[in-house]
């Protein structure tokens, strides 16, 4: 059974985004006032096999834990939807 | 009224996703058989301020139009949300 996973990666929020505080000035520039934060992150989509949703899970738990996301300043979030094809 | 959007960019279906391809092989020689394919893209995590959510939904398209999203190679999804603080 086919399974699509969508992780989103973050940084922890006490550690400083460059890359957010770049975006934030440059949107600020070209006027948008409205903004008051950004942050940036990382998004992974992963096509899997795995009998069940549950295991399917868990291997994309591992997967993030063994090489895509930093513990020590980053936080993930996994979403998970049955492939069709 | 203040409102969070999360941004998630990815790739067009049809280019070619470098970074994917080395997490993909990465993961693969890590032992992950289950896995059969890795797309890698961005998320960005807006904190605006909209009188409604339909008005920080065009504020955050603005965005992505604007700078965010090269609309070439790149696609993008908004989801929204009111933020308490």
């Amino acid at each position: 059974m086919r399974h699509r996973a969508e992780i989103v990666v973050t940084l922890k929020s006490g550690v400083l985004d460059i890359q957010g505080k770049a975006v934030f000035q440059s949107l600020q520039q070209l006027g948008y006032g409205e903004l008051e934060d950004v942050r940036v992150g990382k998004v992974v989509h992963l096509l899997l096999d795995a009998p069940t949703p549950e295991k399917a899970r868990e291997l994309a738990r591992g997967m993030c834990e063994d090489l895509l996301v930093n513990g020590l300043i980053e936080e993930y979030r996994i979403s998970l939807e049955a492939a069709e094809r």
